[in-house]
């Protein structure tokens, strides 16, 4: 027997242990009985509105957020495809790999066997498909269409080729796009919902905090960017599935890229846009760090784009649009004359996706409600293609806008080398 | 000006950092060009072998494979779909966001400027699809068939609905699918793709070594589980998309889920299955630890799992298949009268995604080539709903397999409390 024991004198600090927690805080999930079930009472009010006998989802927040089905599985082994069917009238079923029936029960708030149907995946050639066709013939049709995630921003987890061959299956239901239902509900956070994307947030802004001190001599984009993430799972992340890294002098010219092998020096710039996760939600937001002083056109932009998010902040109240909130950023920099950024937005949602419904865009009407969680993200081009980019995250109210990152200091924090 | 420097006296050194990098090894990317324009030639010769004028690629193994792209924000971010067209005759083409050009050019071989069309996305009514229009226009027919993801394992990163758009304007082009053109082109591995799955298998083995030392007295699953993520990280890790974490008394009940906030116990046997990823590869295997001495039929079970696995490898050679790497495993089982377990196979291929193609179960009579890369997965239940998962991944070669993964201790590791 090979023994590899924790050092007996010192069993309950884990002296050998070369990676510690920094912190412990209390679990939020998961999610009451009652709050699934709400979603369920409300998924079937929306699947009214926009004439739907039913909905099929297999999308890792969509099926996360109206089954409760938690598991990392699925979204790293795309072998195996998991359904989750919501009827309008009548109880929802689950269609899912045999092998993920504990997993489900654990974590779902369907867990009664009648509704959880079973096949031995992988099996390609008939991936569940002759189980959802027996849940679909049970549907009663009103309207005759059954809503998929083929609609803006989806991103299926089956094979395409098996859909078409359900819709064939299933006819005189027609395929229809079940985007709406699932964009409104999400819409609208509840509050354990906005309390997990806090959660996330303070993981991050505690990162963030600490990522002057991470900061060494020598370090890459990539030694930064992994000290960074491994911060904020042991600060409680579940997942840190977004740490982009931009950093050039005197500022980077993408913020959607890297961390790449680029040394950092003196003279540079650097930011870290970070979405990490906790229990199925996400914060998703930015800090840029100067190495030595910041070149004066720097701290200017700097400001204009702290004074943008002010801005855009204070433009979160409900009544108030997506395109409001682009347009009380843009004023900002464009009375300055500054050229806009080319990212497309200034900001988006902000929920079990890292950006989701709406954009903060020109044509984008959507209207802002209490509940709603949106970024503001005013980002702003110098000396043709370096850019700099400010984010925060904030929820609507029935009164005044609630932040839920913690507020970037005014002016950049400088490390000194 | 907020100044929060490093320590000026240990400025190298990072003293004030909570979280410190456990090694420094050498970038093995990115791919030279030459390896990048053999894949496309390889992918025209496929094409013609399937009868296909084209294919286009949305999804991040895919995308990755076929361009040489490299970001985390398609996959962070569903708001943009990205998109990259690979003609059997002539040049290809990537249709992407704006915002993205940067990013597209650092990363891809593909960074000639008529080769990339961008539109300012998000633009939900209109997500590129008039440009995808018009390079597919140019595609010269002789199959009058172009491949999208639409066939086994697929997952699409594009509105369905915009997939189905694009199809009725391209006629009298046929949507096929493009999978067995990724899958043969993916399935057989380049010394450089090797040597970033054999480093995400030596970061992975370096944390399994540390994680009897990391396993502290009241520690949860996902304690344990996020100071494991972390050291994959802090080790050279670019991600760690699947940190699975079972654990129970005298074992666990699944290797899916997890990890949960169930507290650690003497008596326990824990797993953790783990997928981190490198330059765009990932590695997959597990461990057990096992919390005080295990029970004899546990031991008696591991070796077992320990003989199947020797079994499934020593079977990982030319012409064999698929399913033959399953019955070499399963039939040590058997013959100790042991139950198969319910994962539905006993390994998969291993590359660009956690689990590929093949499935080492009955009737996958893929058959093994050098270069092919596949996990060998032996999984026993006992005591009605317990089980045991061993896995390694092993890469096939004209001589003797050879392990990609350090070979798991035969005796379960012991945590003494």
């Amino acid at each position: 027997m090979v023994k590899t024991a924790v050092k007996k004198s010192n069993p309950v600090k884990g002296g050998g242990s070369p990676v510690k927690l920094l912190a412990r805080r209390p679990e939020l999930r998961p999610f009451t009985q009652a709050e699934m079930e709400g979603r369920a009472e409300r998924a079937r009010k929306l699947m009214t509105k926009y004439k739907l006998d039913a909905v099929m989802v297999t999308s890792e927040p969509n099926l996360e957020y109206l089954s409760g089905f938690m598991s990392q599985f699925p979204w790293a082994s795309p072998s195996r495809p998991w359904y989750f069917v919501l009827p309008r009238v009548g109880q929802p079923t689950a269609v899912i790999p045999e092998t993920g029936v504990t997993n489900w029960r654990a974590t779902s708030w369907v867990k009664d066997m009648s509704q959880i149907l079973t096949w031995p995946s992988p099996r390609p050639e008939n991936e569940g498909l002759d189980l959802l066709e027996s849940v679909f013939k049970k549907v009663r049709s009103k309207y005759g269409r059954i809503g998929f995630e083929i609609g803006p921003e989806s991103r299926l987890a089956m094979a395409p080729a098996d859909l078409l061959r359900i819709v064939k299956k299933i006819k005189p239901f027609k395929m229809a796009d079940c985007v709406p239902v699932l964009r409104d509900l999400r819409f609208v956070k509840s509050p354990a919902e906005i309390a997990r994307i806090k959660r996330a947030a303070d993981i991050a802004a505690d990162a963030f905090d600490d990522l002057p001190a991470m900061v060494e001599q020598g370090d890459t984009e990539s030694d930064v960017g992994r000290k960074f993430a491994a911060h904020m799972l042991l600060g409680g992340a579940d997942k840190t599935p977004y740490t982009a890294f931009g950093s050039g002098t005197p500022s980077y010219d993408s913020i959607i890229m890297g961390p790449t092998s680029r040394k950092l020096r003196k003279g540079d710039v650097f930011l870290i846009d970070t979405g990490c996760r906790y229990a199925g939600y996400h914060c998703d937001f930015d800090r840029n760090i100067a190495i030595g002083e910041p070149t004066d056109e720097v701290k200017k932009i700097h400001d204009l784009l702290y004074r943008s998010v002010e801005a855009g902040i204070a433009a979160c109240v409900p009544g108030n649009t997506a395109e409001d909130l682009f347009y009380a950023q843009a004023k900002v920099l464009e009375d300055a004359g500054i050229v806009i950024g080319t990212v497309g937005r200034f900001g988006h949602g902000l929920g079990k996706n890292m950006t989701e419904y709406p954009s903060n865009k020109p044509g984008d009407t959507a209207v802002l409600v209490p509940g709603a969680v949106m970024t503001i993200e005013p980002s702003a081009m110098f000396q043709g293609d370096k850019m700099l980019v400010h984010e925060e995250n904030v929820l609507i109210t029935e009164g005044k806008p609630k932040l839920l990152s913690r507020r970037a200091v005014r002016e950049m924090p400088v490390v000194r080398w």
